[in-house]
């Protein structure tokens, strides 16, 4: 049912003729270590090695933004690298036009893809991302929106975004943190699998549509996916 | 934090006048019993109690509604209620509007709510149900369609519908089979808890929203929401 990383990988890549820089993290910590912690050397390599030294931060996710970028800036700080956050910004699809790299935060998915909506920014980041090859590092709920859709986001909808097709920078959906169901369990809620067995059910004529689930625990090949072509 | 279920129900109670007839089962199953069976005298008092004989079901939770259809009139009958599904229905608002009852089935809340609309049955099972008094049975995603919003769900966003606005038979949310939140579990995903705090951060002001939890494996008290008066 589910195709392997690499599988979707290739097929992406070859199938596009854009050049795509992007780091699509599951989580933004893993148990127990913190912020950012677990990926940090993939990030620093990651920027580094398209000359990026500044990052524009978008903190749409969560409802304190002052105190999520304040702990982005804190962690993009001890690798070396300077942030500021768009919700500072007067313009902030001036802000990606300009931006050098740009980090989406975890949070709430919905949340997040209506005020990217509201803000312009679905638009700007898609065609930086694509058209300039702009770094475009994403976290959970900031992965998801880089997908074509949050279709498989496991959030509440806790808003009313205008549209659940996303950014678009893969052509496949995400489904963060994914657990293999416990044949154990006696939880009557439907499974994770269910869940996007249902999803698929939409798409038995077009069957284009790939899904990917990636392990939280894992950040090795299956919940860090990196593009670079 | 969460209110109990008996305050949340007094109140609701007491700033309505009309007289809703609402049995909101939180599954279908409870595990290790088949479908409903955990249910049946709650279903056989409410409707015998209400001089129903035949129920009208909505299956439009799951894709395969001729299944789904089967699979409930076999329920039914066993209480000795006759079943007719609206989706063989060339009206089905009409149908509606004679049933004696509506019985809505559980699976997918977006699938769900996006029929409801596109068939005209959010407007014509609220005016049945808050004006004529005529009895509804939910399970699960039907029981998320009956409060004011499906901003609690934990279904995913396989489609999208029109509005997050459900039918709005109770004045409150309900998280369907609610589960505390293990302290020594590693899981990175969001707790259920943390993500209904989320949608709570949207009404600071308006703090007339109540949300109820109730665990999945106890149907008496918390997973059943009687409403007769």
């Amino acid at each position: 049912m589910f195709h392997s990383f690499l599988d979707l990988l290739t097929s992406t890549m070859s199938s596009s003729s854009s050049s795509r820089r992007l780091l699509l993290l599951s989580n933004s910590t893993l148990h127990p270590t913190g912020y950012l912690e677990y990926a940090k050397e993939f990030i620093k390599d990651f920027l580094t090695s398209a000359g990026v030294s500044s990052v524009l931060f978008v903190p749409y996710a969560l409802a304190d933004m002052d105190a999520y970028a304040a702990t982005a800036k804190r962690a993009f700080g001890e690798m070396g690298f300077s942030l500021s956050s768009v919700h500072k910004e007067e313009k902030p699809v001036e802000a990606v036009e300009k931006a050098e790299a740009v980090f989406v935060g975890g949070g709430n998915t919905f949340r997040l893809l209506k005020m990217l909506y509201e803000s312009g920014l679905v638009e700007a980041i898609r065609r930086r991302a694509l058209d300039d090859g702009m770094p475009y590092i994403g976290s959970s709920a900031g992965t998801n929106v880089a997908t074509r859709s949050i279709n498989t986001t496991n959030d509440m909808p806790i808003v009313y975004p205008p549209s659940f097709d996303a950014i678009g920078l893969v052509p496949f959906n995400i489904n963060p943190h994914f657990l293999e169901t416990d044949p154990n369990s006696t939880h009557q809620g439907e499974t994770r699998e269910k869940r996007i067995r249902q999803y698929q059910v939409n798409f038995r004529v077009d069957n284009h549509i790939s899904i990917l689930g990636h392990p939280g625990n894992f950040f090795m090949g299956h919940a860090i996916s990196t593009f670079e072509n």
